[in-house]
């Protein structure tokens, strides 16, 4: 990777369990229950994710940050509830979506369907053209971490407990990856923290 | 509960993604595989906690406000795997064992079975004395959160993905808990979370 290439960044909302979304999740429920607790920090937005953008000055810096990117990569479970984006997640930037396998309906505007992490990433490198590379799904981290193409982790942990639900980290191979935390930044009711993967373990 | 009474706190080294023990954790191993990455921040210490003192003068801070608790609540399997501290945790302090059944073999020291979460907690909280309860054990952290008897979690979060072993959090009735990010502190390669359970949803 060259110096000037930017990085490929997970964005996860989290409870301090593990969990990103609540019990249940499904095709209809997508957060699953009690889910929308994990995204409280953002406003109340509908689909466009400039609406959801947070009143507190440190949660919309975050917020920013993420909408500064110039791709993202996402699993095609998250790109699916949340609607598609309706074609164009933020300023009309690419959007990756990993799937096993691609759908007979092409995806709406600026989404392009991917089969393989690996690629996927170097795709979305290569688009976000010295940008940041936005990430999203807890399938789509895990495969491109065991892939080694995940450079940082940005956790937005919410102090709450699901008890149940997706875990984030779930299925990974043993074997320990080192992180670096880069940052810890505290909003509103909600604690930002940013790592880096050193790697390592597989 | 009156106000001068003290604050029953989980004390847990736990990794990012969630575990408080490396995979295949067992009696002749009491971390899992690789655990011991989780307690790197302490000191190379031996059976004694107070030989664990961190050099990091942040990481001390938070050691010391352990040291300086009036009791300690521990779930058996954490009890067993540390040898029983030797029947003194630190100077000397009642720790009380929460476990399914009383065995034959009295407990070493200073440390006594408890059988029930609750009356554990109210034993625990009156032998502090006004001090702070130290608690160590997932199952005991449960128990007592489900039982509204956990007071604050104090996190030390460990930049690791560890991939697999035993979960803080796993097992707990589906129902949020919410919880108030009180401090956050950052030593050397370790981060410092206190939380505040307030409580709800079960």
């Amino acid at each position: 990777m060259s110096e000037v290439e930017g990085k490929v960044r997970l964005y996860m909302s989290i409870s301090l369990d593990g969990f990103i979304t609540g019990p249940d999740d499904g095709p209809s429920h997508g957060l699953g229950v009690g889910g929308e607790r994990l995204h409280a920090w953002l406003g109340d937005g509908g689909v466009d994710p400039a609406s959801y953008r947070p009143a507190d000055a440190t949660d919309a810096e975050v917020f920013d940050e993420g909408m500064a990117t110039g791709a993202v990569l996402t699993g095609r479970r998250t790109f699916e509830h949340a609607g598609g984006w309706a074609g164009d997640h933020h300023d009309g930037v690419p959007v990756f979506v990993l799937t096993r396998s691609i759908p007979d309906e092409p995806p709406p505007g600026h989404a392009r369907y991917i089969t393989d992490a690996e690629s996927g990433v170097a795709q979305a490198r290569a688009a976000a053209a010295g940008r940041d590379v936005m990430m999203h799904g807890a399938s789509a981290a895990q495969a491109c971490l065991v892939a080694g193409q995940l450079d940082e982790i940005e956790l937005h942990v919410v102090p709450v407990l699901l008890g149940g639900g997706r875990r984030l980290f779930d299925g990974l191979p043993p074997g320990q990856v080192e992180l670096e935390l880069l940052r810890s930044l505290q909003g509103s009711g909600v604690l930002h923290l940013r790592y880096r993967v050193v790697g390592g373990g597989r």
